[in-house]
C-alpha cells in the first residue's frame, strides 16, 4: 500500500524541498538520497460548487443578519479603540454594545477587503493562495492532548506539537502548518507560543498560524516573521494567517479583538470565527445560525477593516450542534453540514475567503464513529469552495484530543479530496474510446495499452486503506486502520528531516526567543 | 443515546406497523405495549442536486456512447429473442452481437420508459416512489458472508438472511427490504430463492427485490408476489425490483436477460447495471466508464421495452476502482465519487430513475476505513439525486460479507441523510430571530423558549455516536462504535415482531414454496 503520491523514494540530486537556493548541506543532503517529500500544491476546484440555499434563501438570512446587528447589537468587550472606531464609522454605540445601521459593516469590508491573498511560505513553492477558488487544507488546532495507540490519552507536550508540525510538513495534502496542532502544556503559557510559531518555522517550510491568546503574543509572532522573512517582505505581504474566534452569541472580546488589530495593522490575515455549537452559542435552527453567524462576522471582519482597510480576513464559521440530551457537542450530523455549505454561499456574496469544516468528530478514538464523522464534515467542506480548512486532520474527541493515527488517516482522506476537486478528465485520453475499441465486449482492460500508460495516475492510492482479499489481511494479523496508522506515522517521524533554514536566520530566531523568554518569569496565565 | 427517532416506546394503541386493518391477534399486540417502529417515509430530497459534468461534458459523453454502440456493438448472449427483437428495431445484429444505429436504444427508451414509478408494498405506507427527486434506501445484496464481533466471519445462513431482513424492517430510514440480504448458503441454490422471498413477504412489510438467478426464479419470485398482492394487483402494478446486472465491458449475458424478460413482461421492474470495477472492467479514467456505461444501460435498458414498452427500468451503476498494484476493488475513492455523480446526471437526460452508491468499502471489519469508505460513498449517493440506493446497510469485504456491526453504523448514517435531504428550514420558526433577540449577546441559546419548543426535532440523533465525555465514555468501558453497535443489533433482534400477514396468504404462499421444493431435487447450479 505504499504509494508514488505519499513518500517515494528519492530521486538522486533532487532537494529535498523545493528552496531555490541551498548550501553544502542541502547537497550534501540531496546525495544522501534520503526519502523526500512530494507535495501537492494546494486546490484548485475544478468541480462545482455545493449550495444549499437559493436567492431568496441567502436574502432571508442577511436581511436577518442585519436586524441583528441594528436591533440586537453585538457586546465588544475590553477593547475601547474598536468601539471608538465603529462610533466614527457611523454605529451607535452604547457601552459595550454596537449597534450597527443596516449595511453598513457589509459596505466597510467590501469597499477594502481583499477577496483572496497569498499566504507566502519560507519555501516558495508552499505558498498558498487563501480565496477564489483554492482550498487550503491545514491540521488540528488546540488540543490540549494527545492520542496514540500506545501510549493512549495524555496531555500534548512540545515534542507532541513538533511531532504533528513534522507530519503536516511530509503528509502531500496538507498545504499548511497550522498553528496550535495540540497545546505544548509542558511550557509555561506565557511563552509556549514562541516554542510553538519557531517550531512551525524551523521544522517546516510550509505557510502557518500566529498566536492570539495575547496582542503581545501576536507581536511576537509578527516579530520573529519578520526575522524569517526580513521585515520588508512582511510589510508588503501576508505570511501569517491567525485565528480569532468570537465568544458567541454576539459577543468579540478584548484578547482576541487585541490580537486582530496587532496582525491587521501588520497587514497579516485573521479568520473570524464564531464558534457555534448550535443550540447553545446559537439557535437550534440552521437559518437561525446562520444569521447569528453571518451577524457576528460582519461585525468582526468589519472591524480588521476598520483596524487597516485592506488587510486579509477570512469569514469564519465553526459548525457543531449539541446533543440535546446530554448538551455534549455532536460532529457529522446534517446540521452543521447545511451550515458550512449555506456559509460558504454568504461569504462568497460578502467577497471574503471562507473557513469551515475539517475532519472533525466527537468519538475519544480512531473507530468508525471517528472516520464516519470526519468523512460526513470533510466533503461537504470541500464541495462547499471552503478556502481555508483548519482541523483538516488529526482531530478527535471534540477537539479536546490530537491523535496521531487519525491524523494519518484524515491525511489520506485529505489526498483522496485533492483528486476529487480536479474533476472528471475530459481530454482524448480521458474519453479512452480507442480503449474501449481495443478492448471490446467480454474482455478486460487491464493489459490494455490505455491502462499501461496511465497506470502510475490512474487513481488515488491509500497509504491506509487495506484492499486485500480476507486471507491475506488475516495471514498479515488482520489489523484494523489504527493500527496501519500507527506504523505509518512511525516510519514518517523516523524518516523526517527538516527543510534546510538559513543558520543565520536560525540564530535569529533562537535569539529573539530567549530574550523574551528571560525578560519575563513564566507564568500559566 | 437511545432515540426517539430510532426505536421509540410503543404508543398504547398503535399498531406494530400502519396497516390500515387489524385483526384480534394485532389488537392483543397493540396492548402489550411492546416497542413499535416509527418509520421515515422515502426520502424526497429538498436540496439541490450536485453535478461535475456541463453541458458539453455531458454531450461528449452521450456521443461517445453512441459511438460505442455503433462501432463496436454490445453482446447478447444465449437469449435469441432479444436478437430478434432489436433486429426487427433496427439494429445490425450479427451472431451475438448487436450494433446500434446513433440514437436508437435511446429513442426507443424515451417512447415508453417511466420517469419514475410506485413500487407497492403490502403495507400501503410502505410504498416507494422510485425515481423523481424520490431517494429509497435498500440494505446490502449479495454477500456469501456474514459477519459480527461475537462470531467473526462465517459463510450465511437463512437465518441470518433473515435477520437483516428483521433488521432492515426495524430502521426508520431503510425504506426497501432489498433483495439477498446475504446468500442463505445452508439451502440449495435452486430453492434457496423461495425462502428468500418469502422472508422479505413475511418478516417484513416493505417493498422487496426478486430473484434474478434463474428465468424460473424470477417467474417464481411473480407467482409469489400474486399470492401476496392478489394476480389483479400485480398485473397493475409494480410490486418488485430486481438487480439486472451487466457483463461489464459489453455483455448481456442470457441468465440475467432472461430473467429481466420475465419481470419486464410482468411489468416489474428492472435495475439494468453494468457493474463496474474502473481499470478491469472498463477504462481506467471516469469518462471512459461514464461513456461505456451509458452505452451499456442504453442496450440493456432499452432491451427491457422491447421485451414490454412501459416496464419500469432504472438507470443502474454501480462505480468501484481497482489498486493498480494487487487489482483489488477499492471502495470509496474519489474516482467512483465522480463517475457516480455524473451517471444520475446522465440518467437524468435519459430519463429513467437512477440507481448508485450505497455504504460500500473495502475494509474486512467495521473500522475507521469502512467508515471513510462508506460515508465517502452515501454522501455523493444522496447528493447525485440517486432514486434507488442499494447497499444502503451493511456492506464490509467489497460485497463479500454482509455486517451486523456495519449495518446498524450504516443505517445510523442513512437517517442522517434522511435529515440532510430536508435542508434548510426557512420558516419563521427556522428563522429564529425572536430566540436570538430573546437571548442576546453573552447568554446561551439552551433554556430558550424556542430550543424548548423545537428540543424533540432540533437535531438529527444518533444511536451509535458516542458524544460523552472521555472520563464517562472510559467509565463505560472504552467501547467503540462497533462494540456499541454489537448491543444495538442484539437488542432489535430481540424487539423484534412480525408486521402482521392475513394467515391465509401466508398458508398459500407455504403452499407454493412446498409445492415448488417437492418438485425438484436440490441442486447447487
Amino acid at each position: 500500500m505504499s504509494s508514488a503520491e505519499q513518500i517515494p523514494e528519492a530521486v538522486e540530486g533532487q532537494p529535498v524541498t523545493g528552496r531555490r537556493t541551498r548550501g553544502g548541506a542541502d547537497a550534501r543532503r540531496a546525495l544522501r538520497q534520503k526519502p523526500t517529500i512530494v507535495q501537492n500544491p494546494y486546490i484548485v476546484r475544478k468541480i462545482p460548487l455545493v449550495t444549499v440555499l437559493d436567492e431568496e434563501g441567502l436574502s432571508i438570512i442577511e436581511r436577518n443578519a442585519d436586524t441583528i446587528l441594528q436591533e440586537v447589537g453585538i457586546e465588544f468587550r475590553d477593547e475601547p479603540e474598536a468601539l471608538e472606531l465603529w462610533k466614527k464609522a457611523g454605529a451607535d454605540v452604547k457601552g459595550t454594545r454596537i449597534k450597527f445601521p443596516r449595511g453598513l459593516a457589509r459596505s466597510i469590508i467590501q469597499k477594502s477587503a481583499p477577496k483572496e491573498y497569498i499566504q507566502y511560505a519560507r519555501n516558495p513553492e508552499r505558498n498558498v493562495q487563501i480565496g477564489g477558488n483554492a482550498t487550503v487544507f491545514a491540521p488540528v488546532y488546540g488540543p490540549p492532548f494527545v492520542r496514540d495507540l500506545d501510549g493512549g490519552r495524555r496531555y500534548a507536550t512540545i515534542a507532541d506539537f513538533q511531532n504533528f508540525v513534522k507530519l503536516a510538513y511530509m503528509s502531500p495534502s496538507i498545504h499548511h502548518s497550522g498553528g496550535t496542532v495540540c497545546e505544548p502544556v509542558d511550557l509555561p503559557v506565557n511563552k509556549r507560543h514562541l516554542d510553538m510559531v519557531y517550531s512551525h518555522m524551523k521544522l517546516s517550510d510550509k505557510p502557518f498560524m500566529g498566536s492570539v491568546t495575547a496582542p503581545e503574543r501576536a507581536e511576537d509572532t509578527v516579530e520573529m516573521a519578520k526575522i524569517l522573512f526580513g521585515a520588508d517582505f512582511v510589510a508588503k505581504n501576508t505570511v501569517i494567517t491567525s485565528l480569532i474566534n468570537a465568544n458567541s452569541p454576539m459577543v468579540w472580546d478584548g484578547t482576541m479583538l487585541g490580537a486582530m488589530k496587532v496582525y491587521a495593522r501588520a497587514n497579516q490575515a485573521c479568520i473570524t470565527t464564531p464558534f457555534i455549537l448550535a443550540g447553545a452559542m446559537s439557535p437550534v435552527t440552521a437559518a437561525g445560525t446562520l444569521a447569528q453567524v453571518l451577524a457576528e462576522v460582519l461585525a468582526g471582519a468589519g472591524t480588521s477593516q476598520l483596524y487597516n482597510p485592506g488587510a486579509p480576513v477570512i469569514f469564519g464559521v465553526f459548525a457543531s450542534s449539541i446533543s440535546m440530551q446530554s448538551g455534549a457537542p455532536t460532529f457529522g450530523t446534517p446540521e452543521p453540514t447545511l451550515v458550512s455549505l449555506a456559509a460558504a454561499q454568504l461569504a462568497r456574496r460578502l467577497g471574503i475567503p471562507f473557513r469551515t469544516g475539517g475532519s472533525l468528530c466527537g468519538s475519544k478514538i480512531a473507530d468508525a464513529q471517528a472516520a464516519y464523522e470526519s468523512a460526513q464534515t470533510l466533503l461537504p467542506t470541500l464541495q462547499a469552495g471552503t478556502n481555508f480548512v483548519l482541523h483538516g486532520a488529526g482531530w478527535l474527541e471534540g477537539g479536546l484530543s490530537a491523535g496521531y493515527e487519525k491524523f494519518i488517516m484524515d491525511a489520506d482522506q485529505l489526498g483522496m479530496m485533492q483528486t476529487l476537486a480536479r474533476g472528471i478528465d475530459l481530454s482524448e485520453n480521458g474519453q479512452a474510446l480507442d480503449a474501449i475499441r481495443e478492448v471490446g465486449p467480454g474482455s478486460h482492460f487491464l493489459g490494455c495499452s490505455h491502462t499501461q500508460a496511465n497506470f502510475e495516475t490512474a487513481f488515488y492510492r491509500s497509504n491506509i486503506a487495506d484492499n486485500n482479499s480476507f486471507e491475506q489481511w488475516e495471514a498479515e494479523g488482520s489489523l484494523d486502520a489504527a493500527q496501519r496508522a500507527n506504523k505509518i506515522f512511525k516510519r514518517m517521524l523516523n524518516e523526517y528531516e527538516a527543510p534546510p533554514l538559513d543558520p543565520a536566520v536560525d540564530e535569529a530566531l533562537q535569539e529573539y526567543i530567549a530574550r523574551k523568554k528571560a525578560a519575563v518569569p513564566d507564568s500559566n496565565v
